[in-house]
């Protein structure tokens, strides 16, 4: 007999046959003997919904956090009182808790609060006496009693929190995607699921674009220790289980690669090459909200010392970051600034290469083949990203895909 | 500079304009120097929607009745939230709170809680600070933290008993009327709105049919000794106070009249007149869910005792109470059951009919020169009710109307 601490997304809850196929699979594991602990998000399209009633009342942006919090919450209290009631009707005992019910105290900071700490003693009763407990992810209450949201991905961090509070077994996620995948199946077909993978390689895949699950969640699993599973609501297919590096797992030097088709890139030309150049350029892209992925820059010898730097930036970003650029140009007398405005990052992860050198011979070998121009490289311990032209990166992502995973 | 409590019912928050124009009305007594507290129910409709939800997630009328008060507290947890907001982009500070956070404690009978006591901490501390309080109306939490609601017309109870706790000044009971009138307007074009009502001719009216409040809001208000005004929140005319009977009171002898028109009287022929016999078929009634309002009995002095006895009940209860009689002829060897479907009953209200006698006598007179025959009399100490003919029953209102108000 396990306890088992199940999170079902808004895809997974979309609708009341969702939430009734939910409840099934939720049926079946207690028939197993198992304890179930079911952390659920707002249905799909419900917080879209709420944030237009927000912007309704007071203009983009201006409503008030600890309102909006308020109001977002009950979405998901929402999901956990209709599966609750749906449970009933399969004749599954069941009781839904808020967050703040549930024990989830966190900190005031509205709209992206931080989990303090679990008190799962309203989590642990109900269970005792044999019933399911539902509670509503995102959402905890701080000291004062005031209802607080999580921020982005916050049911997933929920659940791995209730996870570590309850010391369960399992950590299931459950999401309308089979688990994590070598490549993105759409992309290439060749692409498999992978079993087992470590958290460190599980975030650099996300922050490489694979949009499984937020970075943060991830990193809060590691923190906390807590072993979980990807998984598909939309069937009975074993998922992805994310956890420590251990020798028992399948020993491979790459464990995906990924494709962030995306990317915009910059360079400045002629920069000043004088302390404090760089740090203001990027304090002005930060305070314009623009988000820098990586950076390169190259000194160049000759009368005048000065230097070309490059960065890039999601597409999205890339006017606002010309203005901010133009802007700056006078002050510090950039010449020039070129812009590549379709670029995409291809990265290979893997925790076998940190004890592999050669990598990044290999993968450079494999794009010359394919005649693909590196624009720009990054490495981490387990991860190398190149820059290249959006055109080819497709072929170049499958290219790599091949001679490493397949 | 007072403290008043404000209840806004499903119409007023109807939508984000209706909202909109609440804000408005809620600074402008804020800048009067007042401090507010605005109890709010869910926005119009969203009650009825959630309830659709739950009939989804299971079976009408067999959703657990402690995850239905979880869902339907979402509802006016929004609107307070959404008020919350729509104040501070009028730069008004606000704070939404549940019934909960606002102290409102009950016992743990889901869907019906009775309230307990309020501990009004967290209501005047943001007071004292200068902040507007908003609290979700219909609801409360019990000794075990779950989420309560309290039954039809649960945000007036609520915002009685916080008037109560808090020592407000002044309860206001907001809805789409002006106030309580001397006859329903749209069927006497010459009722006027009343200034004062004691809380047993409101009580009275209440369970005449006119649907300005529920009576348990105005027993409710009577037990607390909260004196209230019902107002419109379309305009600013000043509504009616519903308190106790002062010597300062304007001296009528009828308050109001009022009119349903929803009656129907079933009459049992012959039923034997041996003890029991009534007890056993309003029994029966009472197990099918069956209101019977008025009843009459006469005996009849014959060789074999026996009675006629005569009840009414809503018209939509018609066809269950003639089945549930029909099942008890044999038993009790009822001859004949009758049944009158179209009749009104009239009520004459008012704390003067207690020390003026004759009052019956010109009811009766005005009636019979109005031609309208009485089927059925009922009295209690400050109201008289009439059971006739439904043909004719607006014209019966007006003449009494006339005759007494006018």
């Amino acid at each position: 007999m396990a306890l088992i601490v199940q999170k079902y997304g808004g895809t997974s809850v979309g609708d009341q046959e969702r939430i009734r196929s939910v409840a099934r699979r939720i049926r079946d594991c207690r028939d197993r003997g198992d304890h179930i602990v079911a952390v659920v998000s707002a249905m799909k399209g419900v917080t879209n919904q709420l944030i237009g009633l927000a912007q309704g009342a007071s203009g983009p942006e201006m409503h008030p956090k600890r309102e909006l919090d308020m109001l977002l919450a009950t979405g998901e209290q929402t999901t956990g009182a209709l599966l609750a009631m749906t449970l009933h009707d399969l004749n599954v005992p069941a009781i839904s808790l808020t967050g703040g019910q549930a024990g989830i105290k966190t900190d005031s900071v509205h709209s992206k609060a931080r989990i303090k700490y679990i008190d799962p003693e309203w989590i642990i009763r109900p269970l005792e006496v044999g019933m399911v407990v539902i509670v509503a992810g995102f959402q905890g209450q701080d000291d004062n009693g005031n209802v607080t949201t999580l921020g982005r991905g916050g049911s997933d961090l929920s659940a791995i929190a209730i996870a570590a509070a309850t010391n369960a077994d399992l950590c299931q996620i459950y999401t309308d995607v089979d688990g994590v995948f070598t490549a993105d199946p759409r992309l290439v077909p060749q692409a498999r699921k992978i079993d087992e993978i470590t958290y460190e390689e599980m975030l650099e895949l996300a922050s490489a674009g694979a949009k499984v699950m937020q970075p943060r969640s991830v990193e809060y699993a590691e923190k906390l220790k807590v072993r979980f599973e990807v998984r598909s609501s939309l069937n009975q297919t074993e998922g992805t289980i994310v956890k420590e590096e251990t020798p028992t797992m399948e020993q491979v030097v790459v464990r995906g690669v990924s494709l962030d088709e995306n990317q915009a890139k910059l360079t400045l030309i002629d920069v000043p090459d004088r302390p404090g150049v760089a740090a203001k350029i990027f304090q002005a892209l930060d305070r314009a909200a623009v988000n820098v992925d990586m950076i390169v820059q190259n000194t160049r010898h000759g009368s005048a010392p000065s230097t070309d730097m490059s960065f890039t930036v999601d597409r999205h970003d890339l006017a606002t970051s010309r203005r901010v650029i133009e802007a700056l140009k006078p002050e510090f007398g950039i010449e020039k600034v070129q812009v590549q405005e379709k670029m995409g990052k291809l990265s290979v992860v893997g925790v076998g290469m940190k004890s592999h050198s050669g990598i990044a011979a290999k993968i450079f070998d494999i794009l010359a083949r394919e005649n693909v121009n590196i624009d720009m490289i990054s490495t981490s311990e387990i991860k190398l990203s190149v820059v290249i032209s959006s055109d080819r990166s497709q072929q170049a992502l499958r290219a790599v895909h091949a001679a490493f995973l397949e």
